[in-house]
C-alpha cells in the first residue's frame, strides 16, 4: 500500500475539518426530537463516500432512522468487502460533566473530544478515508460495499428487515466493522467474541398518587422499596444471577481456553486506578477478564422514582422505574432471556405493587475464529503497522448486529476496532486519540491488500 | 360565639379571595430560588393578621426562612392561647400530574385545589379569619398570639432556635394548630399523637465516571445494583426495620389501649381502594392503623441514578442516589436514630463502592394526654358544632415543632385539624373542601370560648 503514510500526513488538517462537520451533527437514536439529525448524518455520509470514490450512495428509509449504503465495484469476479458502521451516538446526560461541549468537536492533547469521537464516527470516517486514499491512487484491490446505519445505540432495530430485503444489494464475503477497542495503545488487539444483550424497562406501582409518608408510610407498600427488593434477588451473593434457567445455555468455556486468556496483558491494579474503585466486584470463580469476556452481567442502568429534586420531601411514591440490562454470552438467546427476566420478575412482585416489564431491545452475542482467512488478513494488517501480532480478545460488549449479519447475509465479521479504554465512549468527555484514528487509517488498507491476495 | 354562623356566610367571597392571594404564592420552602416567595408570604400573613385585629405584627428573620410573629394582648391576666401555623408549601413535582397549575387556586366541586389549600395555608387562614371575627364582634375571651413559620416543610429548622431566644414573647398557656386531618367529612377527631421524622440522602458511588456497561458490566459494582441491595437488607421478611438498636426505645402501646384504638371507625377495603392497591403491607402483627400510629416506618422518599431519560442507554453508572426516611414514635430520639442508620448503612456498604449518608433532618414524636383542660375544650367546640364528640387518634404524620414547643417552651399543642384523607396533600392535585375550611372557622372560636371558661 504504496503511499498511505504521505497521504494521511499531506491531507491531516482536511481529514479532521470533515470528521469535524460529521461530529456535529447530534445525532441521538434514543431521543425521537433528534430524528432530523439522523437525516443530516446521512447526506453527510453519501458525500463522504461519493467523494471518496464510490459509484453509487444512497439513503434507504425504515421504519425508523435512514440506513446509508454506497457501493464501488471494480470486478464482480473480485471479493467484496462490506464495511460497517454506524452514524447515530448515545445521548449525552449527565451534560453538566462534559468538559467540553459534546457536539462541538475539539482536539486537547492529542485527543479529540466529542460524543461518537471515537463510537462510531471517528473509527466508520476512518473506513471511508482508507476507501478514498484506495481509489484515489488505483491499489483497490476489491470490490467495497458500506452500510452505515443509524440505530446500533438503540438495538439496530430496522437493520435486520433490510439486511432480509437487500441480501443480494448486500452480498459480500467478509464484513469489516470498527466499533470495537484494542487492549492498550501498544498492544493491538481484534475482537473475536461479543457479548449479546437484553434490556428491560420495569415499572412498579403502588398507590395510585403519591401519598404522605407520615399518614400512609408503614401500612403501604412503598414501590421504591419494593424495586430495590425486587432488584436485590436478581443477584444472589456469589454474583449469580438467579432468574431461573438464566444460564442453561451457557456454554461454560474450557479449562484450557481459560488459561490462554488469562495470558492476554491484563494489569488488575491499573484497572482499579483507572476506574476509581477500591475493590472490583462480580461474579465468584471468575477472573476480571473472564467477567466480561465469557460470563452474562445484571446492571441496573438507570433507577428513578419519588422525589429527586433538592432538600427532604416526605412522599411514599406512587411509581417506582428501572432500566435493566444484561450483558449474554454466545449461545444464550436473548429473546428467551429477556422472557425469562419478564416473567421471573413479575411472579416475584408483592400483591401490593403492579409490575409491568417491557422488553426494550437485544441482540445476539458473536464468536469468530481466529483461523479464518479473513482474521488472518486483519491479523497480517496489524503486523505490518504495529510489528507485532494482535491478540485475540473477547470484548464484554456487545454490537447486536454482528451476529445478526451472520444469520441472515451468512457472513462473518472482522472486528478491527482502533479505540481505548479511555476513550470514555458512552460516557461524558467521550474522545479519540489522533494517533489511534491516523493509524486507524493506516492500517485498513492492509486489510484489503492481505485479504484480497489470501481469497486469490 | 353570637352570630359567627351569619358571619361566615356574609364573608364568603371575601375570606376566599383573600385565602386566594395566599395561595397564589409559591412559597416552596426546600427550594432556595422560592426565598423570595417566603418573604412575600410572610408580608401577607402580617397584613391579614394586622387587619384581623392585631395589635402588632411583625416579621422576624432567622437564619432561614423569616417567622410572622403577631398577638392581641386584651387582658395580662387571662389565659393566651398561642396560634401555630406554616406559611411554606411542599414542592409541586411531578407537575404534569396536576389538573390545573398548583399556584392559580380554583374551586371545583366544592373544593380548593391549590398546593397548600390544605397543607397549611388553607388551615392557618382559618385561624386568622376565627380571630377576626371575634375580634370585631369583641367576643375575643383571651389573649392570642400567631407564630406563622416558613421552614415546616423542610423540619422547622430554625424555629426551636426562635423559641429559646424568644420564650418570654411566645408565652402562652396552650398551643392551637390546625394541620392535621379528620377521620371523614362527618367524624371529627382530633389528633393527640404525632410520629417522629428521620430523613437521609444516601449517595453511592461506584466507578469515577459512567461506564459503558459491555465492556465493565459483570466486573466492576454498580452502584445502582448495590444502593438496591443495601435498601432492601433495611427491612426484614416481616416488614421490621433491621437497623440494629432501631426499636430499643419504642414504647410498645399495651393490649388495652390498642384495643381501644381498633374499635375507631376504619374501613379497609375503602381504604384500599381510594389509593388503588390490591393488598397493603407492613409490619407482621399490627393492623394497619397501628402501623402508621404507634409503629415506626422505613420509606424511601425518592431515588435516581443512571440513565433515565427516553430509550435504552447502556450504562453502568458512577452514582446513585435515594432520599430515605423513617418515622419514628414518642420515646425514639430522632438524633439517635439518625446516627444509628447512618453507621449501619455505612457499615453494610460493600468494598466496591463508597457510600456517604447526610442526614437531612429530624423531628420527635408527640403524645396529648385527652384529660387536659386544652383537650377538653378542643372536644366541646367540636361537639357543638358536629353534635358529635372528636375521636383521639394518633397520626402518622408528623409536626416535627410540635415536641419542640413542649420541649422549650413548656405547653401543650392541640391538633385541631379539619384537613380531610382526599385532601392529596404534599400530591399533586392538593385540595381542601370548602365545608372544612367554614366549618374550621365556626369552630375555632368556640374552642377560646371554652378554654378561658375552664381555666378560670
Amino acid at each position: 500500500m504504496e503511499g498511505i503514510k504521505s497521504y494521511i500526513s499531506e491531507n491531516k488538517s482536511r481529514l479532521l475539518s470533515e470528521l469535524f462537520d460529521l461530529l456535529r451533527i447530534p445525532s441521538i437514536s434514543s431521543i425521537e426530537s433528534h430524528k432530523p439529525d439522523m437525516y443530516k448524518a446521512a447526506d453527510m455520509w453519501v458525500n463522504i463516500l461519493k467523494d471518496a470514490g464510490a459509484d453509487k450512495a444512497d439513503i434507504y428509509e425504515t421504519a425508523g432512522n435512514p440506513i446509508v449504503f454506497a457501493q464501488k465495484i471494480i470486478n464482480p469476479l473480485l471479493p467484496t468487502v462490506l464495511v460497517y458502521a454506524h452514524m447515530d451516538v448515545m445521548p449525552v446526560d449527565p451534560i453538566e460533566l462534559w468538559d467540553s461541549p459534546p457536539f462541538e468537536p475539539i482536539i486537547k492533547d492529542g485527543r479529540i473530544y466529542a460524543r461518537g469521537a471515537d463510537d462510531d464516527k471517528g473509527q466508520g470516517f476512518m473506513h471511508a478515508k482508507a476507501f478514498e486514499f484506495m481509489v484515489k491512487t488505483n491499489q483497490l484491490p476489491c470490490n467495497v460495499k458500506f452500510l452505515i446505519e443509524g440505530e446500533e445505540e438503540i438495538g439496530s432495530v430496522n437493520l435486520p428487515q433490510f439486511c432480509e430485503e437487500n441480501k443480494e444489494m448486500l452480498k459480500s464475503d467478509v464484513i469489516l466493522v470498527s466499533d470495537t477497542s484494542m487492549i492498550a495503545p501498544g498492544i493491538p488487539s481484534i475482537t473475536t467474541g461479543l457479548r449479546g444483550l437484553a434490556y428491560w424497562q420495569v415499572e412498579v406501582t403502588g398507590p395510585n398518587r403519591d401519598l404522605h409518608s407520615g399518614l400512609f408510610g408503614g401500612a403501604v407498600g412503598n414501590p421504591i422499596n419494593v424495586l430495590a427488593k425486587m432488584i436485590a434477588q436478581m443477584t444472589d451473593e456469589d454474583g449469580k444471577i438467579t432468574v431461573p434457567g438464566f444460564y442453561d445455555d451457557v456454554i461454560e468455556v474450557d479449562a484450557e481456553e481459560r488459561k490462554r486468556m488469562s495470558q492476554a496483558p491484563f494489569d488488575e491494579e491499573r484497572y482499579k486506578r483507572a476506574i476509581g474503585v477500591e475493590e472490583l466486584a462480580g461474579e465468584k470463580g471468575f477472573a476480571t477478564t473472564e467477567r466480561t469476556g465469557i460470563r452474562p452481567s445484571f446492571d441496573v442502568c438507570g433507577i428513578w422514582g419519588g422525589y429527586t429534586g433538592e432538600g427532604a420531601k416526605t412522599v411514599l411514591p406512587s411509581k417506582a422505574f428501572a432500566k435493566i440490562s444484561s450483558r449474554l454470552v454466545p449461545n444464550q438467546d436473548h429473546h428467551k432471556i429477556a422472557d425469562l427476566f419478564k416473567a421471573h420478575f413479575e411472579s416475584i412482585a408483592p400483591k401490593s405493587v403492579q409490575v409491568k416489564v417491557d422488553i426494550l431491545h437485544g441482540g445476539q452475542g458473536y464468536v469468530c475464529p481466529i483461523d479464518l482467512p479473513e482474521y488472518k488478513a486483519a491479523e497480517m494488517a496489524i503486523d505490518k503497522v504495529y510489528s507485532r501480532k494482535p491478540v485475540p480478545v473477547r470484548s464484554g460488549g456487545s454490537i447486536p448486529i454482528i451476529s445478526t449479519f451472520e444469520e441472515i447475509l451468512g457472513v462473518k465479521s472482522i472486528l478491527l476496532g482502533f479505540g481505548l479504554e479511555a476513550d470514555a465512549i458512552h460516557s461524558p468527555n467521550e474522545n479519540f486519540p489522533l494517533e489511534q484514528f491516523f493509524t486507524g487509517i493506516e492500517t485498513i488498507p492492509y486489510f484489503y491488500k492481505n485479504y484480497a491476495e489470501l481469497k486469490k
